[in-house]
């Protein structure tokens, strides 16, 4: 074991506990949905949420009482390079337009009766410059998946994940980019909006810090701490916490996605959990949660983060639940079932 | 003129009346857009329906304060030739499971507050079988068109249709069958479940009622009267009506969409002020939403009609208006601009 292996460790312990889909939840809720009053498998996706959210909470009466939308907020050495349209000033005059309610994501929890937190990881600390050191040390990325793991409150049934930081877009391709190899031009994207300039530097930022951690990304876990950034960590460390403690996960977009894809390459099981609350149109997003078997609930050409594509789907899925548990069975309704064929 | 034309003659004139979208509402939403705190074009798909209320509305600020969801029901006599997996009992067993409030449509409506209304169309006396005869003569499609008309409520700023009818997936594959060629099997789904000798069987009907037909369905209005049913006359008055009252309308899926067709295929223009809830997985809707232009909003792999799909997508709607109308601006939340490129 070496010196570096034993904060690391304790991840890896966790992720070997995780929890399986609770069968019998599944099959009380497919039977109840075999009598409800429409044509079997009519409901589509929105019959398959409802299974979901039943087998991840270990309930056959599942619920939504609860729900939370959880934002963390970072900020990132590589964007001395230039690698966004938006200075990181940004990042704390957004840390308080969530708080005073200003915000995309604000509206959205308010219009779909979602509770909503954000988390500050030392938004006024950059991490280190990808492309000269590492973004964290082991110690820290795990102390900040620990935070990651605590700001999912018990209780809670049912968690959307997003992030807000000045440059995570180069961040999170960097991410895909050790992961699944291939030029860094494939994976990244404009970000907030940068030109061609600013997205031939993205490439370049990349392909440096592959440079500078090459020998050194072989595991997961010190990808995320070499390549990746404090919300990153702490979207991991939530993404397993909700595991453990049979919370069923919605992901936000191309950024909140990266998080996810260090579990993924942990234990390909790790994001069973999770469901894609929408296909983002940045970078190569698609190819990304095709390569975590993830299928998007919404595909509505988004790319602002701050967990505003999961929680629309969140809100989504409440109007799936409502209709598995409050409408009417064929008997209750003397409705005639389908006939013989 | 013959004698059959006057009737049609005053739908032709409402279509000839139909107002196009405020430019200056249009202009000021965008304008708007453009300096909330997020990167430029970020929300996507958001943004778009925000701005398509808007223009149809006539609102530079525009509502959602009073949705309402339409359900029109209409039985229809192809039934006999076996094309539905369920009886033609469940017509009006339905109406009373709506009115009960145990349907799918009712539970989405309570879960985002939308208004909701079912119209019952002579449930009890089905339309002629297309195979024979008329399903309905010119004056009775007329009237029905006007009742669907009638059914838009003054002060609604958004409507959604949906409809109800044993055997209409039959009656909308044959509308689209006589507006755009091909052969029947290429347009038919399944419906509410049927086998593949229930598919051959509404295949059949489809081709004998063109056959049936021959020569006289030219005039889309002739196709809808012909072909159709009371909901889906009643679908196209209330989708007209809505334009000429400046309403945006919010289409379902395969049934609904056959009547917005008729009106497509009177005058390319009409259904400008249309979106399209979702795509659904019956028959060949993606094909019949190509050829209107119509983008999906959603893509759930649903099928059950009774305006559940739009439904959904007019709760996803409000989310947008949400975060159109009360998010900050850069000025109110002290955020920086985008840097010069």
């Amino acid at each position: 074991m070496t010196a570096e292996s034993a904060p690391f460790a304790d991840i890896r312990r966790l992720v070997s506990e995780m929890p399986g889909p609770d069968e019998d939840a599944l099959a009380m809720v497919r039977a109840r949905d075999a009598v409800l009053t429409k044509p079997a498998g009519a409901l589509g996706r929105l019959e398959t949420l409802v299974e979901w959210l039943a087998a991840w909470q270990g309930k056959a009466k599942p619920t939504l009482d609860r729900p939370l939308v959880c934002v963390f907020a970072g900020s990132h050495g590589v964007t001395a390079r230039g690698v966004s349209a938006f200075p990181d000033a940004v990042n704390r005059q957004m840390l308080d337009n969530f708080s005073a309610g200003g915000a995309a994501i604000n509206q959205i929890c308010a219009a779909y009766g979602l509770g909503f937190k954000v988390f500050d990881l030392a938004i006024d600390l950059p991490t280190g410059d990808i492309c000269e050191r590492p973004a964290l040390d082991e110690k820290a990325t795990v102390a900040t998946m620990a935070f990651g793991m605590e700001a999912v409150a018990a209780g809670t049934d049912c968690l959307a994940i997003g992030e807000m930081g000045i440059g995570n877009t180069t961040i999170a391709a960097a991410i895909y980019c050790a992961l699944w190899g291939g030029e860094p031009a494939h994976w990244v994207g404009r970000g907030t909006g940068v030109d061609e300039a600013g997205l031939a530097r993205k490439a370049d930022a990349i392909a440096l810090a592959l440079k500078t951690h090459a020998g050194h990304l072989d595991d997961p876990l010190a990808v995320l701490a070499r390549l990746g950034g404090r919300e990153i960590a702490a979207m991991a460390g939530a993404i397993l916490a909700a595991r453990l403690q049979r919370i069923p996960v919605v992901l936000d977009g191309y950024v909140s996605t990266s998080a996810a894809a260090i579990l993924h390459a942990l234990d390909p099981s790790a994001l069973d959990h999770c469901v894609a609350g929408h296909l983002s149109v940045e970078g190569a997003h698609a190819e990304v949660l095709h390569r975590l078997g993830l299928a998007p609930i919404l595909s509505l050409g988004m790319r602002l983060g701050e967990a505003s594509g999961a929680a629309l789907a969140l809100g989504l899925i409440k109007g799936a639940l409502a209709c598995h548990r409050d409408m009417a069975t064929f008997a209750q309704a003397g409705v005639s079932e389908r006939m013989p064929g």
